[in-house]
Order: structure tokens, then sequence, then C-alpha cells
């Protein structure tokens, strides 16, 4: 394994003539995806490898908040998204084509309207609910100026949700369950962002939505938070409380009306909805309740860009010399560098610490390629593993050099007092998780 | 958990009139999976749960072979597949779209050309080959007919995987590695099933190829298995082998010559090719070789249909009352039952026992239901997980029913010895599948 191992340090010298941002140049420099066209991305074996962390935490805080998983097919019948109205809504954002017998299918960028519909063949009492269902699925979406890599893709990574309730106060509670979930989430992927209310555009609905904003510069959101409370709107929104609450479009809050306002950009990484009948009622999807009378879904949904989230979290994780990934969605947790793969001691050395490794678990990324030792350790900088072994001259006397990416210190020790070091920082990470 | 994991079973109690297999009727009839539109299926928790148990067998074993998993574009640009020559080889079973700017792309029914493409820009050196990648993906088909549920559907899941080589003696190597892996493969999976030397079609190289067929009376190709030795070939490659060996068109077998030929019905989940120049030829993907001189890449791919292969393991699996899952991709390993969910007795113990299972990792489905005991029954026997546990009058005793689904033996038991049972059950499933 540690020859393959040690091939996927395909990374870039060059910095990528039109990658705009330092994530997106990052992204392809350290060789985790590679574009096949416009807003559309191949997920090498590294960046592969931390999308499948993010959907394992996702998965699980899924399944820790009642919510099964399931998978729906990605080509939807066009005629249901004319019935719930948002084929002409969606406008040529939407990918569609046209079966060999005529019939026209949507590629979905959401799936309120497929979920409904099956769900509408399958829930028939009321007892069976609150029922919340989850998806980890590609979608579509045409945009016009794809760009900035991940961050807004033309096929992408989504975790979809839809909760089904047999009236609103049901959906308030499982909202409120899903909004933990979602806070989670993001902390364990150790990203810095700021839940906001919001307005429901194209999805529409009646009740509360909230996005989730990841500060950054490059962010193409901007909301604005309290300095004081803990307030934090989009602008749109912001400018529909300051209108109703004052007329003064000042920069204090209109929440705790003392603190000032910042604002900050950001980039929208999940987006939760209460939907109530919006689909149910177009799509006809009704349940029995308690009197026998059929009365309409209402309907949650939410939503989490996986690919945009991976996007992000490097965005919000590097410094220039590359990524510093946090240790839950690291694609490996060592990068194990051996400086002169032709000495025996240092080859026997480091095989000797990544089998011990890999018997306790831990995932190791050994470098054993013939090239110079500067190729290798600027290479294990522009990926960003969060500990660093490096197995050189003092291999002879058992020392080898470790490192954290995230600290300027490095320090020769012994490979025991090193073996030490590694799994007392990963324990503490662990603990921190949970 | 419990109650969620009971409202899973929504068994249908007709047979929906357009399945025409066995095991057709049974997915839909056991909740696995619902129809979205001819030939596309929605997987609802039951049924992803067995599809992502064969993800993971297929996910080990192609690691275990040394592919590394990368994950691809669902679309890729027409113009790489009409360079290939592809593009009018499908015809109208390729699935196309026109994106908002004109350009047209495929619905990837597989991915020989994107790989090649991608790997183009990446491999550079004879030294860092052979490479295997696989990646489990969605893919699309315009069947003209799509039919049997998920073993000829329009969009279905496959795992595929591609090698790369600077010579035929290389691919040759990787070959014999990628097809034991896919014996593996499909006797973990508790296929039935036959390798065949196979025509390669549509996918076109020179060298060898091998159809992994699974027997099952109503599939829909015909494979040739001699009696005595170790000969099976498909029907066309028979023609051929008897053209070429003799003109008498008997039924002995062309290869120990001693043999009778019998012919059995069987069902393709698997597929691997030596492709050889194929796709580097026609997409211009080199690599330099030893003496500096740049020659095509050798390639092989290798697929199985996912969804196919859990279709397939339900009509070798399944007698009139239902699906009989093979231990190591059952959805849950037992299904407990309790007979009346209104005595606190049977709860209790049932949920005891439940938590006890949970702590050892063993997944259980709990049909905490309030319906009627035969419903319950006969819903266990319909979905087919191997080991029941029925938590009914002699529960005041600590006394439960044991049986396994594959066997007509019923037994009282204490619930201590039932988890015994249970235990060395599972134990032993699970020492034959390594």
């Amino acid at each position: 394994m540690a020859i393959q191992n040690a091939w996927l340090l395909r990374t870039l010298r060059d910095v990528p003539a039109d990658a705009e941002t330092a994530g997106h140049q990052l992204m392809l420099r350290a060789g985790l995806i590679r574009q096949t066209a416009a807003g559309m991305y191949a997920y090498m074996p590294l960046g592969l490898r931390v999308l499948r962390k993010l959907e394992a935490i996702v998965r699980e805080e899924m399944e820790r908040a009642g919510a099964q998983e399931l998978l729906l097919p990605a080509l939807q019948p066009a005629e249901l998204w004319r019935q719930s109205g948002r084929y002409d809504v969606y406008g040529p954002e939407l990918m569609t084509m046209t079966d060999r017998h005529n019939r026209s299918f949507v590629l979905g960028p959401t799936h309120e309207e497929a979920i409904t519909s099956v769900m509408n063949g399958v829930i028939n009492s009321y007892r069976q609910l609150p029922l919340t269902f989850f998806q980890i699925q590609v979608k579509f979406r045409d945009e016009m100026r794809p760009r900035s890599g991940l961050l807004r893709g033309r096929e992408f990574l989504m975790k979809d949700a839809y909760s089904f309730h047999s009236d609103w106060d049901g959906l308030k509670r499982t909202y409120a369950v899903m909004y933990k979930a979602y806070c989670r989430i993001f902390n364990r992927c150790g990203l810095n962002y700021r839940a906001v209310m919001a307005d429901a555009g194209a999805m529409g609905g009646d009740g509360d939505n909230h996005e989730f904003i990841a500060l950054a510069d490059i962010g193409e959101d901007t909301i604005a938070v309290c300095n004081s409370c803990q307030f934090a709107a989009n602008v749109e929104k912001l400018q529909e409380s300051l209108d109703e609450g004052t007329a003064d479009q000042s920069e204090t809050c209109p929440s705790c009306e003392q603190g000032k306002l910042e604002y900050c950009k950001g980039i929208e990484v999940g987006h939760t909805f209460q939907l109530g009948d919006k689909y149910s009622h177009s799509l006809g999807a009704t349940v029995p309740g308690a009197h026998g009378r059929e009365s309409e879904l209402i309907m949650g949904c939410y939503g989490i860009g996986l690919s945009r989230l991976l996007a992000t979290i490097v965005e919000q994780h590097h410094d220039q010399r590359g990524i510093i990934w946090p240790s839950a969605v690291a694609p490996y947790q060592v990068h194990m560098t051996i400086i002169a793969v032709k000495n025996e001691v240092q080859m026997k050395l480091a095989h000797q610490l990544y089998d011990r490794l890999a018997e306790v678990g831990i995932e190791t990324l050994l470098d054993d390629r013939d090239e110079r030792a500067g190729v290798k350790l600027h290479d294990a900088e522009l990926i960003g593993i969060p500990i660093r072994i490096v197995v050189g001259k003092n291999a002879d006397e058992h020392r080898v050099e470790y490192s954290e990416r995230s600290s300027e210190t490095k320090e020769v020790v012994h490979v025991e007092k090193a073996l030490e070091l590694l799994l007392q920082r990963i324990q503490l990470h662990r603990t921190h998780e949970i």
C-alpha cells in the first residue's frame, strides 16, 4: 500500500491561472481535485478521502437526529416540477434531458418534489409521523458562471433532508433538532460560521428559515452580526427588520437596540427551511388525521452542500505554504516522509512505525518517493496533514522529527516519544469532537 | 430509534402487477425500493442498507487489490465520446443533455473516456505504473425497455475500475489480481455464479475479457458449462471455439473433449476487460517510457453493477414467503418482533435485549408496531433478516422464540440462551467471510 500512497502526492508547482481564490488554488495544487469541464471536477483520491470524512460526520449527526437515509434517483420527471411550479422558477439553471421516448426529465438540483411524490405513496397514517429522511447525492445546477472550484460548481454533492409532519408544531420540534444537528456538524468540521435568519427564495414556504454562513472574505453573501447580542441576519432580512422596526437605517442592532452591526462576507454552506404545505399542496400529498380527515403533509427541508463545505474548509484553514486540515476532516492523520529512500535504516524505521500506526488504526500517508527532500517537505506543507514525522539522518539512533502543521515547532525525538506525542494529539482531538 | 426502525416495515400485501420476476416483486413488497419513473427507483431505507453492505464489500476488496478510490463527474463532455468513437456506437442508449451555452454532455453509462482524459494529465512517468482506480457512482443508460426492477434500470449504481500500465504484461498481472478480487466479492455476497470468457462488445479492446454470470432462470444471458472440466463460456464465444476447433456442432466440451456442455441462464453482474490501447490511442494518452520515448497507456477496466447485484441476490435467495438474505449483505442481522406492544413485560424484555445487542454492535430491527401478531410475523418472513427473535407470552419467564429465516426450526428458549445462539450464528458467518 505504501507505494500507492506516495503516488497520491501529485502536486502542482505552479498556481493554476484560472483559480481565483486561495482555496481553489490550493485544492488544485495539492492534487485534491481536477477540472473536467466548466464547473465540473474529479475528486482525486486525496480529495475524496476528505469528502468521505465530511459524509461520515453528516451521516452520524443526521442519524443522531433521528433521520433515516434513503437514495432517490438524480433524474426526476419534469412533470413533477411543472406541478410544483418550480420548472419556470429555476429557468435556465435547471439542467434537463429528454429520453428516447421524448419524455422530459430534470437533473435534480434538489429533491422536494421527488420525495413528496414518493412519500405520498408510503405515509398512510398520522401515527407514523414525524418522519425525517436524508440522502447524500450528486446534484446539478447550470450556473451561468461557475467559479471558485467547488464553491460554485455545476455538478456537486449535497446532503439533503426532508421532514414530514401532521402539523406545524411537529415541524417546529424537528426543525429545532435539525438546527442543533447542523451546528454540531459545522462545529465538528472546524468551521467559523454564523446561523442567520434568511429569506426562502426559490425554495418557498411560510415558516422560518436559516442560512448557515461560513465567514470568508471571498464569500458572496453578506451578513450583519451584532457586536453585543446574538443577533445575526442576512442583509435582505435585515432590511425587512429595519423597515419594520424603525425608519432609521442606522447601524444599531434592531434586536438589542444597543450593539452595533458589523458586516461580514460569507459562504452559504447550509440552509434549513420550514416549507409548510408548499409541496404537499401542489403535489396533493395528504395523510389521514386522527379523525380520519385527510390533511396536507407539513414539511421541512434541510440542505448542506458537501463539496462546497470541503472547499470552504480549505478557504478558512490555510496559510501561504498550504492547507492546514482540522483533524476531524483531514485525509490522513499522519504524514510520514522518508528523506533518503535508498537508505535502508531510514526505510526500515519508517516502515516499522507505519505498521505500528496501521495496527492502532491511524491513517498514515507514507511518502517514500525517490525525490529530493525539499520537494517532499514542500508537498507535506502544501497538503497540510495535521501531524508530520520525518525519518532522516537520525534514523540510526531511532530518532525522528516530529512536528504539527498548525505550529512552527519541530523536535527531534526518539521514535517511541514521537508515537506518544502523536497518540496524545489524536486522542485530544477525538475527545473534543464528542 | 426503535420507533423509526419499525416504520421501515412498509410492506405491500399485493403483488405489484407490473413486476415480472420473483425478485422484483419481493423487493417492492418488502419495501426495499419504489419506482419513480420507468426504469428508475428510489432506494428506501431498508434497501439502501443492503446496497451499503454491497458497497462496503466491494470497497474492501478493491482496496485489498491495490485500487484507489476516486470520483468522476456523471456528466462528461460529448466531445470525448466523439473522439473515442463511442458516441455513435451507443446510439439512443446514451443519455445526453445540452447546457445553457449549448455544449453537449453525456450522462455517463461508463467512464473510460473520462478517466483516460483525467489520467493523461496526471500520469507522467512509467515509474508510477501500474495504477488502478475505482469509483462507486450513479450511471445512466436509456434502455429501450427497462424491466425487472433493478436488473435493467435506466439509472443505476456501478463500481467501475480502471487500471493503467506501460505494457501488456503489467495489464495481465493486474487483471489476474482483479479477477481474484471479483471472485472474492461475489463469493462474499453469497452468489452462485460462473466466470466465463466473453466478447468485448461496445467496450472494445484486444485482450481477454470475462463476464461474471449469476445463475438464474430469469436471466437474459445463456452460458455453457462443461459437466466434467472447468470450461465455461458464453454462447457467442462458444460458437467461435466450436467453429475453430471442429466442424461438429456437438455438445461435447471443446476444452476437455470429454465432458458434455450444459446450458444455463444467467444474469451478468460483472465484466472485466483487457482494453489495451483502445482509449489511450483515440484520446492520445501517453506516458514516457524507460528510454524517454512516449508510448500509449495500456488499460484494463472492471465493472460491477451494484444495483443489479442487489436484485440478483434477491433472485437467488428467496422462497415463497419472502427474501432469505445471506448474512453478509442482510440489512440487519436480527429481526425482533414484540407480539403485544401494550404488554409491559414484553416491551421491557425486548428493549433490554435490543440494548444489549446494540452494545455489541449487532444491527437489530425492532418491530414494536401496534399491529396484529400475524401481520408482524408475516412481514418478518417477507423481509428475510437471518435471525428472528419473537418476544411474546413467555416473556414473564424471560423466554423468547428463536428462529432462523433459512430453517424451519423454532425454539422457545431463555433470553440468555437466545443471545448465545445468535452470537454463535453471527460469529460463524463472520469467520466464513474472512
